[in-house]
């Protein structure tokens, strides 16, 4: 009796209990949302910066990116090699956090920009703020697929 | 003189204003960049509540998802055929528009959701609240490029 009752309340730890399953290729795929995310918010401000469309939500794309920023941060903590990343992300971890905390904030303050000054105020720092090439140089192996 | 002031002030007020050339293709790309960052942020949120990466970041996801379902109703907003969009987007604007503010209500409500009672609480009602299919039958031609 005894027995089934431990068996029982194992079950319902077991159960109960919050189960991630998450092998590489989730985690690769996660991590793909992510920057695909970055990518099409880069584009859409790309876009509002080069006058080609109205500017009313230039400071949500900025925020957008700002969040999604942080995220990508947090998916990549874990060492999980693969899709393009190279080796470096984890072994110059402390850099490769330092570069997505510094997107984070500048686009963060480029969103409060936005409110205040429109497009020519963050026109002017945006490029030097969001410098997707020079991360990826280092960090993103263009040859494979994924991120 | 007094004529070529007139035609220099003119001219800086010509040339400081904000001038937008947004031409179809314009929209329907930026359209399209507003798009695939809810497909990328939905495809992301799924993989959380299959439980096959951490859900650390759920809260932030759909809160992006809220974020964008708002800028996604001001791209839209003017007349603007092509791309994926059926006519029915505008001959249709106020339901068009109402599914746009319910997806940013519902999403937001999952966010405080996620915050308190998890995944389990999100998943309830995701599926429900992000009828991605219902409105892209309704309002997304699949047979053309484009959003």
């Amino acid at each position: 009796m005894k027995t089934t009752i431990t068996c029982a309340c194992f079950l319902i730890v077991l159960l109960g209990a919050p189960r991630v399953h998450a092998d590489n290729d989730d985690t690769i795929e996660y991590r793909r949302h992510i920057m695909k995310t970055l990518d099409e918010e880069v584009g859409a401000i790309e876009q509002i910066l080069a006058k080609r469309v109205p500017a009313e939500s230039l400071s949500t794309h900025l925020s957008v990116l700002a969040i999604t920023a942080s995220t990508a941060k947090k998916a990549f903590q874990t060492k999980v090699p693969g899709g393009q990343s190279k080796p470096d992300v984890w072994s110059n971890w402390p850099d490769f956090a330092k570069r997505l905390d510094t997107l984070t904030s500048g686009t963060a303050e480029m969103a409060r920009l936005a409110t205040s000054g429109g497009i020519a105020a963050v026109a002017a720092k945006f490029h030097s703020a969001v410098s997707c090439d020079g991360c990826h140089q280092q960090y993103i192996a263009p040859e494979t697929k994924g991120k």
